[in-house]
């Protein structure tokens, strides 16, 4: 791990709050010592909520290497992830995440993502978002295709 | 709700594996009884490990809407989100999600995220993830700017 790699998040996020393009963060995806790809969160100039730094910085690097998934990488943040950034870090299988602030300071700026993670520790019938199962004669069809499937690309 | 949908996104998900653009998942975004958008799993075609078919729905609906919250639409999968699709849920502020399959069904044909969700209820320096908070003179500098910009969109 290294200094200039948070230093440099660190950094992006705060130009990307006077540059205007969205909320106070950056995330860098280091490999072998040197940076892949960076990401700053875009959610209000690119219309998009899922355009956190942290994903940014993945899809980009998945990108540029060609590969979906990211072992090998390091991912440095300027702040601590949020529940769907760690998902997307899972899923690209990244080695390590360091990161400077905290959820608590993100949350002391008006970035709380503590509802989220609550909400993402209890069963689903006892969340407050609305989230419902609805049976279906077919529901299981699109994995029994995967599963007889002799193309597939397993992931 | 409506049967419709939910018949459509597992169709679509049935699709997405004859077709060879990703695993058999796939979602739609539903808003005053039209579809808006819809989204397959595209991981392996795409090469971008977040491109889940919810966070695919998601990002086209906030495209096609103008607006980085997607409240009054619903979500129509055809499998359990998982907990990166959950998080971008909240974020996106859907009212509603409706989905046909369970996670224990993906985990069944080889899709298993109850690793993600048990990383994710575990304090983060009890995590198999390596996550790391690096202390940084300027970590809260971000914050700081952001609080004290007159041009900032919140969000």
């Amino acid at each position: 791990m290294s200094e200039a790699f948070l230093q440099r998040a660190v950094a992006l996020a705060t130009e990307n709050v006077n540059s205007g393009q969205g909320g106070p963060f950056a995330a860098l995806i280091v490999k072998d010592g040197k940076i892949v790809a960076e990401g700053v969160n875009r959610v209000t100039s690119a219309n998009d909520a899922t355009a956190h730094a942290e994903i940014e910085a993945i899809r980009q690097a998945c990108r540029i290497l060609g590969n979906f998934q990211l072992s090998g990488c390091d991912l440095y943040a300027s702040c601590e992830p949020c529940p769907m950034c760690l998902g997307a870090i899972y899923w690209a299988r990244l080695d390590r995440v360091f990161y400077a602030a905290t959820a608590a300071d993100a949350a002391a700026a008006g970035f709380d993502d503590a509802f989220i993670c609550d909400e993402l520790r209890r069963a689903p019938d006892a969340r407050r978002l609305h989230i419902t199962q609805l049976s279906h004669p077919d529901a299981l069809r699109p994995f029994q295709v995967w599963l007889s499937s002799f193309s597939k690309k397993p992931y």
